[in-house]
């Protein structure tokens, strides 16, 4: 059994058609693991749904909390790419003996050419196979969390 | 570094608008591969480009030789469901120190809400974790080639 | 008020995923017209759901039959392009004081890259706008019923 | 011969993967066009490539400007839903003896479920069947300049 954690980020950004801008609704993860005939047993939690730009330290702390509080030995974490590194970092403070990936996306689900899908196939089953530790699954790799930046010129993940 | 071996499948048909039949063309995995901007170091070598239904022994055979030929040590396969469990013996019946990851899609790429993103994403990380062995990667699992079955009523591969 | 007679064509054909066939189910002409948010008073109804390949003298008459029972003087029928032709003849032959607009699809709605929508709109305002008589809404065109062809080569309707 | 005059709107906003926002870069007329298999003879023209709630009256004098440049007695504009019954307007008050549509997107052509390939069919559909004057193609109707207005609450275009 895996826990997914669902906090926001381009994920799950979707267009508001009145206001013209991007915004958040609900969550598309349960209807990507349709698409995706997934048949992993999983728990799809949704803690917040924000940018993660804008993503308080408390914010993090209700994150850690939420892998801590998890039954499940096993957690994916839906997060925006932008402080994904920072929260990351922020969960292996707590040295939990839990695996815990995190995973995002660069373009929404919602809209075509969304990398999401491919990013949530790599996540959970990264998460199935990984030993205890945090990680972040982008660009179809697995990343230690103290061995991950975010390229902000080219929007890749890379070690450091 | 992966190799993935293109043989076909439902992942790689396409709509013949002129025949108004469903036929191949050329493999979508680099496409796919840069939507879901991987940046695992892959080579993408395309075997042959048939339904796994008419798949012959001696296709088994040349697809079990590419394996063995590659030089990387983990192969995803992308190859119909309907005989992947066929394949996946063939080639495990060779006892290559290699992991192999056969994957494919319940509904073309080509098409609105295929599987097959989330399929290559998902293969692509069992490749890159999983020990030595034969494995199917489908429905966000991995399964030991000894151990699994697809159920034709209801699409899905579980354990026998 | 405009009716909207569906009879199949590759506008609906979908993947049916059990068999890895394309196939008919349901009509996706209320979920186009969904998605183009539109908005003209149409009734649609479904007279059947068929290849326009398989459509035979009786199938046609059927259709004819449904234009001059419906209360609307204008009528767009959805139709399989490689008999269109032959069906807007078999119309025309009865001489309704009708608007009658037949339209089509390339490449089938359900799938990425349709023309399906272009031509649903394209259809349903040639519908609103032209003088009594039976036409084909193609390629953003319109054609009266006695001077147009496929071109099988191309897949483009053309004037004769 | 029929002039298609781009100005942006939501029609061509896409997202920007690097910023997380909704930006203009290049039109998506064209490949609409390639979509819808379109065989109208157009030429398409960007004149500017901007939200409609920044266009200013020089903006409109331009488009205006454009209208009567233009060789073609047709016109589509594609132009942003908030202000485009002002820009209707504003081209109206010139008198010219051509027809002109303007069309838009509630949801911009890149994302998943957008209008706007129903709508282009549909203008491009209506800009050859009316008689001169200044209309907006929308919702699958065709509105006269001065008998329409946007409805903000529900999105949907409605005579006065």
């Amino acid at each position: 059994m895996i826990a997914i954690l669902v906090t926001g980020g381009t994920f799950d950004k979707q267009y508001n058609e009145r206001s013209g801008t991007l915004a958040f609704s609900e969550t598309h993860v349960p209807e990507m693991l349709r698409l995706g005939r997934c048949r992993v047993d999983v728990a799809v939690r949704q803690l917040m749904m924000i940018d993660s730009l804008e993503m308080t330290d408390a914010d993090r702390r209700s994150i850690a909390d939420a892998c801590l509080a998890s039954s499940e030995s096993r957690v994916v974490i839906t997060h925006g790419t932008d402080t994904m590194v920072e929260t990351a970092k922020a969960i292996a403070a707590h040295r939990f003996e839990k695996t815990i990936v995190l995973t995002g996306a660069m373009v929404p689900y919602a809209f075509g050419s969304s990398d999401g899908l491919f990013n949530l196939g790599s996540a959970l089953s990264f998460a199935q196979t990984l030993p205890a530790g945090v990680y972040i699954a982008m660009n179809g790799r697995a990343f230690a969390w103290n061995d991950v930046r975010k390229n902000r010129a080219s929007g890749i993940f890379e070690n450091l």
